[in-house]
């Protein structure tokens, strides 16, 4: 299962019902975060989500998206935590990132590494990877995407008996595409399993308007989480601001054909009636729905 | 009338009932801020106190007592303001607090003047001021003490007919120490004017252990707002830390003479169970009880 829960949903400054921009992702016992905003850590307790993550992925470092992290680290340290954290940002952002972790924390018992991550790079995990494209903010800004390897393809446990091989290390085999034989018969993996199935896709914008690298990241997302601060009708200053409108998000999501749009980053104007803005990303991609922090959507596989 | 208000009441970490540190003072018109923990603007929002602070006091330099400023100074400049803000605190923390005011703030389209303040420093208001007073927690720290000028004495309107002096000009020049003469005869201020009234006292030490310099700037004052970390069941640990156990603050109340103690930065073990604290309190000084996030304290003149 891939959980995601909204921590955070409010661009540039918090209201009383939104916090500003952070995501837990877990996936089968790994924790991560996307953006910390200031006041993370007190969303975490809220919501119940731990403090075991391992990796901290920042997609830019407007203040909205990193403010958090110096307390959420301070607050780790008076748990006890030892293991090291990794935190990824985008080129250029390691000193800023940097001056975060060392501020008003006086010694850390864990030790923190700071990392640049360009459009592109990947992090590996074990059976996924966070991936990091371009965004494009007008200032040096990442979207990242959580990518799982391809599966194994499906198994047919009645071809394969009609075959008559005996049950044991010759399934193993075969499904990991190995050819056997078998009283004097060849048989071929594809006799019985069936193609690569792909793996999920999660994908989350930060900051950005809608463009061609995050439709690209997101091809076929299960989950797309598009920023969207703005509606339609302030589309001027979305373009000003470097921001997107629901539309627009709208847009990108059924470019990709991702499965499902979630809209984050809402500017305190919708803050309240965000049908507003869902009503404007429906109409073009159905599956659309506006955030609200402590949103938790669960994925499973799809096959 | 001056209002305080508990914007935060928990002490190192937040919970999710109580941020950490930060108390609005307001003073006829007048707002400061004593203390500024992560989450602080979020506060200010949802206890609706406003944003239109124009000092900021920061006790000391630990992470749960200063890391809401830089949220708080850029959301200000977002809703507009052109004001300059006063932040000051102890001696020798200048740098982090100049390092906490520009963390993830491009620019701000308001001045801020940092300064320091040593133990005695008075910063002055109309008919008021902030007096910084020594605290002991193991690093530069402050107290801070609002402190109103005396008011004229009380203008006895009694004694003024019965001396058949006329309305008009002469009561205000007896009310202000003069004498007039009427008819021949020389009236003294003494004939119909009190003494001075003092002006009221509220003192809010940030942490720190029991002190006497705490009982010398609280004498007498209407409300002493004094840190109490934890429970007399952990007095080592108080000592330990530098902080202060609910009785231990109940006895520098008493020892001053204050009317109200309120008792605050509570540990995350009494968070949800402040009875405790408050019992040990009351034990010693009656008139004592816990924060919570939320309260305001209105402070009438008592005479």
């Amino acid at each position: 299962m891939i959980r995601v829960r909204f921590l955070g949903t409010a661009a540039a400054r918090p209201t009383v019902g939104r916090n500003v921009s952070a995501i837990a992702v877990q996936r089968e016992g790994e924790s991560i975060l996307w953006d910390c905003g200031e006041g993370t850590q007190r969303q975490i307790m809220r919501f119940g989500t731990g403090f075991s993550f391992s990796h901290i992925f920042i997609t830019h470092c407007h203040a909205d998206h990193f403010l958090g992290l110096p307390g959420l680290l301070r607050t780790m340290g008076l748990q006890g935590r030892e293991e090291r954290m990794h935190i990824f940002g985008p080129v250029g952002t390691g000193a800023t990132l940097g001056a975060a972790v060392g501020l008003g924390v006086e010694r850390l018992a864990f030790p923190v590494h700071i990392k640049s991550l360009k459009p592109g790079e990947r992090v590996n995990f074990d059976g996924w990877a966070v991936r990091a494209f371009r965004t494009d903010h007008g200032v040096a800004a990442l979207g990242y995407a959580l990518v799982e390897d391809a599966r194994l393809g499906r198994f047919d446990v009645d071809a394969v008996r009609r075959l008559g091989i005996p049950e044991g290390p010759l399934y193993g085999k075969l499904h990991r595409g190995e050819a056997i034989e078998l009283a004097g018969r060849v048989i071929l993996p594809d006799d019985v399993v069936g193609p690569p199935r792909p793996g999920r896709r999660v994908v989350y914008t930060g900051d950005t308007r809608p463009s061609g690298d995050t439709s690209r990241a997101a091809m076929g997302a299960d989950l797309l989480i598009h920023e969207a601060t703005f509606g339609t009708e302030e589309g001027k200053r979305a373009r000003e601001t470097r921001h997107s409108t629901a539309a627009e998000a709208a847009r990108v999501a059924a470019e990709a054909e991702a499965k499902r749009l979630v809209l984050t980053h809402v500017s305190a104007r919708y803050a309240d009636a965000p049908k507003v803005l869902e009503r404007q990303a429906r109409d073009i991609f159905p599956a659309s729905r506006v955030a609200h922090d402590g949103l938790e959507i669960e994925l499973g596989y799809h096959d």
